[in-house]
């Protein structure tokens, strides 16, 4: 069987370890476990969500609303655009793969910081496509204008704040590099934790309305994150409408469930779930930047829900393998090149258990 | 904004219409709205799964296990095949689109029925690549096998039974099928509804170990339909493990949902379910031969969830918008080239009210 040519540089997607597997392999008892790998929301997801789930579990014979229409709704109220700015995905994740597909093919080339999600890559070498890196892992904005002109990628991606690693770039950059780059090149802004970054410092917010009037940048939301529904798979772009309706092409119908389209729904009109968590979770943060200065540990300040912790004197895989068998896992960086981990900062029980692990491992 | 070539072909998806735009468009209440358009099964889905939606709502923030360890066990045994021959979907569709992108580009093409599974061809363009059908709606051996002869097609689907008609083909005339081919063309037996077939006839059912030693053939079964999961969005594919492990390599990570992953595991646990599902299922559908024969209306044999009523003497784009006004969803082939509707066969009081909206406009 001769398969397209672009599968041979593919490997296969690893995702963050799940408890299950812990759980599977050293006998741990699930309750003891503790996942800070996958920056889920540690307060979980709004009691309205959950109550929404349970009592419309019996529609899960049904295939939903395939219009979204009052999904889309509220978010073009909420972001004061209109419904046909909106795509919706299978997490935005997915928005990034119609990006992809739509655009992208074996002559072209694609840009991004040396360390930022991961899917960018997957998604461009899928379609054969050559990965061009900025020297830093931070967003740099002279650096992405001199690596655009060098290169003139059909898209550049700006992740932020930036995961895994948890810096951000002001909207004053973010503005700078878009108006570098002409209209063939496709500006993906991509917002997953922006809740947080916006929450910290006002310099770093991005809406969809900043970027809504140019004809070439897509900005990527997702309810995985500070909406708590990282499980239910729902994000979405919003774009000037000519670009919505050529990303719509790739969409399959039915790419979200039923479920999660309720859910979605019912997250948005819980924005105080939203702030509530976002709270608690600076509160949290602020204990794991005092964790790092009491034992001599670097880290990236952070604009987002987790934190990177840098290491010298240790090796962040041996570390990660450790906190691993006794029940904590995080997310080791030696992938990305780092002698790092990033920690999902969670409850307040969590990262007391965390912080326990790793003392005796330093 | 140049956008690949291949988007120029494509026309949006327009899936079958929901509830809510009946009742948005003509003020019916939800209650009244009989919708018999989209194949689900109208006796929801197994308690096991409402009950464990329910209680594990709270999990809506945890992603999934990403390995589908626990469904692919189960799956494994059920069909008497190994973990690694088993690829799960977002649906079924998702398995097709897997293979499409692995496999397709601008220089193939490929085969299937005059009138089957809208999927195929959206994926098909998607890739840029050449449609093929056979000369009969049916799944006529002889006929594929020629246009295979001919055209030498990068893939072949078949759609057993076929939607939108629901006639099926004998598994003698799929192997003839398949052993006519060579190992550069790619066989996608589609057995989305294979459980009502193989309950009508044994003669129609086909099983993923039937196909597995061949290295190019892949079967593709969903939780959508006899299971009553349309709206969870869980299909799979089941192969030789070559062709399961290129085919991973399209799959993002966390293509279902955490709910999606519990409700399948679940339903596998209740075949009671499904199996009293199809009893039914058959017992309604007689009604529907029977309305046809005292009104004159002509059918193909159903060995699916639904059946096509073809007409001659009246326009079945007139009735389905009679219908529709009436807050009777039904699917209308005309896009097909067919004069002729596709109705679900729904719960006992929801064929009463087909029955009697229908009978009113012959």
């Amino acid at each position: 069987m001769q398969w397209n040519k672009t599968l041979e540089e593919i490997k296969i997607y690893e995702a963050g370890k799940p408890i299950e597997l812990v759980v599977r392999e050293f006998g741990i008892n699930p309750a003891d476990v503790v996942k800070l790998a996958s920056n889920e929301n540690p307060n979980g997801c709004s009691i309205k969500v959950t109550e929404a789930i349970a009592k419309n579990a019996h529609k899960a014979s049904l295939y939903p609303d395939d219009s979204f229409y009052e999904l889309k709704d509220l978010l073009a109220k909420k972001w004061q655009v209109n419904d046909n700015n909106i795509i919706i995905g299978c997490g935005s994740d997915q928005v990034l793969e119609f990006v992809s597909r739509a655009l992208l093919d074996e002559t072209s080339c694609v840009l991004m910081s040396k360390v930022t999600f991961a899917m960018y890559e997957v998604y461009a070498k899928q379609m054969g496509t050559k990965i061009i890196r900025t020297p830093s892992y931070q967003h740099k904005a002279d650096e992405f204008i001199e690596a655009y002109h060098k290169h003139k990628p059909k898209i550049v991606y700006i992740c932020t704040p930036n995961n895994p690693t948890g810096d951000g770039i002001k909207k004053v950059d973010v503005l700078k590099i878009i108006n570098a780059v002409d209209k063939e090149t496709m500006v993906v802004v991509d917002g997953a934790y922006m809740e947080y970054a916006g929450a910290k410092d006002e310099a770093y917010k991005i809406t969809p309305n900043d970027i809504l009037d140019y004809e070439n940048v897509i900005y990527l939301g997702t309810f995985s994150k500070a909406y708590g529904l990282g499980g239910m798979r729902v994000g979405y772009g919003i774009a000037n409408e000519q670009v919505i309706s050529q990303l719509l092409k790739m969409r399959p119908p039915f790419n979200i469930t039923t479920l999660s389209l309720i859910s979605a729904i019912e997250a948005l009109k819980d924005e105080e779930f939203v702030q509530n968590s976002i709270f608690t979770h600076f509160t949290e943060l602020k204990r794991y930047e005092e964790f790092a200065d009491k034992n001599g540990l670097k880290y990236i300040e952070s604009y987002t829900n987790f934190i990177t912790y840098l290491f010298d004197k240790h090796d962040s895989t041996k570390i990660n393998d450790e906190l691993f068998k006794n029940g904590v896992i995080v997310r080791n960086l030696a992938s990305y090149e780092m002698n790092a981990i990033r920690i999902t900062v969670g409850t307040d029980k969590q990262n007391s258990r965390l912080f326990e692990m790793l003392e005796r491992l330093l």
